[in-house]
């Protein structure tokens, strides 16, 4: 059938709105139809051209996004036409080793290897423009109003979670709220510094409050930003710099636990130093181009640690739905986090907020 | 009483053999007659001026020992006369955060802070030489025939067990082996990369077995190592070059762990990169001086690890009996560790053996 899609077909230029061919869900895929996708940093690292899975145009972007199944492929079983889901970037095909181990987020099977490359499990797509083959971002393409997705991708909500907030959930929020409970471990009682207080900060701080910490440091170089990561749960801000000692005199020793959001290397190596023996850095999001990470190691004899994740290392049916309880419950704020809602016309307008960093999340809605 | 003690009077000078005034055991000490003592690189360090925790000579360095507990001070309860025990480098106090937390190689409690230090807790010392005050290296001063300890650093072991074999366990065995099922805790199946096989690489070895993993690669520049470095169990031996491409045409995609046994920055990040996603790679021992650690923030992305330790994260009561029980059983191998046994009067030349990596242990055996 056709449908309105915004389509990448030079880097750097603006996307075009534009009908795009997208054909019936094959054996094991799932059309869904978009209600909300949020614009993340790496939609727009992508349009840049500087994504490594990104490469042959045209494309259709957009990964973190939420909407209602349309219909669904031969074999599909877990999800039916009307099931609101969250669109998970990743859909672990629970066979390979990895999935075997529970690091469902390290998933090496046939397609979900595909699926970031944008193509389905049969190596081709769903998706023409002018009778071309167009990719969809690592399987997905949510600025869109349908995709055709993996089974796996899609996680059944709650169908009273409205679905502008949900769609968060897939990329910004799981990443920072999973970076904390998944792959840090944070335990009631702890003190944790963040780095970084934009969209995924915000939620590497609820999820720290999610995980019972008393001390949430916020550390930006931007002043509005750290009166926002007040709002979301923290309990000091601090302008980022010399942050061993500024967090030294918040927490003697240093801090349990330590989050770079900021994506400068320099910056991830003064978190680490940051923390106190035994204390834990989890480097969030995508890594910084070029420059390598320097740590002493001295810091490190002092039994410190340092992670890194892809995505909050989620589970998807294990983290999502909990994500959405969270929310009903009041205990997750969604709705503060996005600053505007705008149609699909309108996408190259909020590639330009989020880029400029004028919002918290930009998230374009469907009718 | 009187007692035979190796001294150091000036750093880098050989120590000398002195007659040592050692006092009766305070409340919560207790006084063992040393049977074994090995030799480690970090006696060496500090006899070469660089240790940061020994400073003011004399000094009476030795702390990987094991003995017979002599006589008790005032309210010690958990040991007596005539007990074998290995002296653990940490006495935790099980009252400070740290404690609770299950992380007793991080006691920050008073008294093992004064030990690191070579003082008991009341701040000062039990040796006399010539009338001045002595300190023991981290509170045990293992180079003479009998220390003074605080009570949670005396572990009281089967004594059927050799105890030139239980001294080894102090340091270097638990360092490594804990390097393995504390900090990395490898799985049944995993494949390791230990780069660096000297006295404690093998023991990271002998972890890597106990713990089931079935791919053990040992790495090293000097063949002989290697060569024992099968003896202990590695699977594979390679020199250690290009270790990313190397490991990865023995275990694709890269190893599960990694140690890094060498203290070299630069290898330490090779391994590091020889990982796998979601590989974990721990920095054994002491850190390198100066040289800062370069980490490629890609690597991290792949949500591979990076961990230091201090002692193999031990806990002194649950894991030495423990190894001791493993060494009983036949499943660790201790006595081919040790390469040689010399007296008390002969630790200048255990030093220079231990120095120019002729042997694997050195160890000091007394009467």
């Amino acid at each position: 059938m056709l449908m309105r899609a915004a389509v990448l077909t030079d880097f750097k230029a603006p996307m075009e709105i534009r009908e795009v061919e997208i054909a019936d869900p094959g054996p094991g895929e799932v059309r869904v139809k978009i209600a909300a996708s949020g614009v993340c940093g790496s939609d727009i690292k992508a349009l840049d051209g500087k994504s490594p899975v990104v490469r042959e145009l045209p494309f259709v972007l957009g990964h973190e996004s939420a909407g209602v199944v349309e219909s669904t492929g031969p074999g599909v079983s877990s999800v039916k036409p009307g099931d609101h889901v969250i669109i998970s970037m990743n859909g672990p095909c629970g066979r390979c080793r990895n999935c075997g181990s529970g690091r469902f987020h390290l998933c090496s099977g046939r397609t979900r290897m595909a699926a970031i490359a944008g193509l389905m499990g049969d190596g081709t797509t769903r998706l023409k423009v002018d009778g071309r083959a167009a990719r969809p971002m690592i399987g997905i393409g949510s600025f869109a109003e349908y995709a055709v997705v993996n089974e796996p991708m899609c996680v059944k909500i709650d169908p009273s979670a409205p679905l502008a907030a949900m769609s968060l959930l897939a990329c910004g929020v799981v990443t920072g709220v999973g970076a904390v409970l998944n792959v840090a471990r944070v335990e009631p009682g702890s003190s944790v510094l963040v780095v970084g207080c934009g969209g995924v900060g915000l939620n590497v701080i609820q999820g720290a409050t999610l995980a019972g910490a008393t001390t949430i440091i916020a550390a930006d170089i931007v002043r509005s930003k750290l009166d926002l990561a007040l709002r979301f749960g923290a309990t000091h801000a601090i302008l980022s710099e010399d942050l061993p000692k500024q967090v030294g005199e918040i927490v003697r020793g240093g801090a349990d636990y330590a989050f770079d959001v900021t994506g400068v290397a320099s910056v991830l190596g003064d978190a680490f130093a940051a923390t106190r023996p035994g204390g834990t850095t989890v480097m969030v999001g995508s890594p910084p181009s070029g420059e390598p990470l320097s740590i002493p190691p001295g810091l490190l004899f002092g039994s410190r640690r340092l992670a890194g994740t892809q995505g909050g290392d989620a589970s998807p049916v294990r983290d999502l739905p909990m994500l959405a309880d969270q929310y009903l419950r009041g205990r997750l704020d969604l709705d503060a986090l996005i600053t505007e809602r705008l149609p699909l016309d309108r996408v190259n307008e909020a590639v330009d907020h989020v880029r400029r960093g004028a919002v918290a999340r930009s998230v374009i809605v469907f009718d």
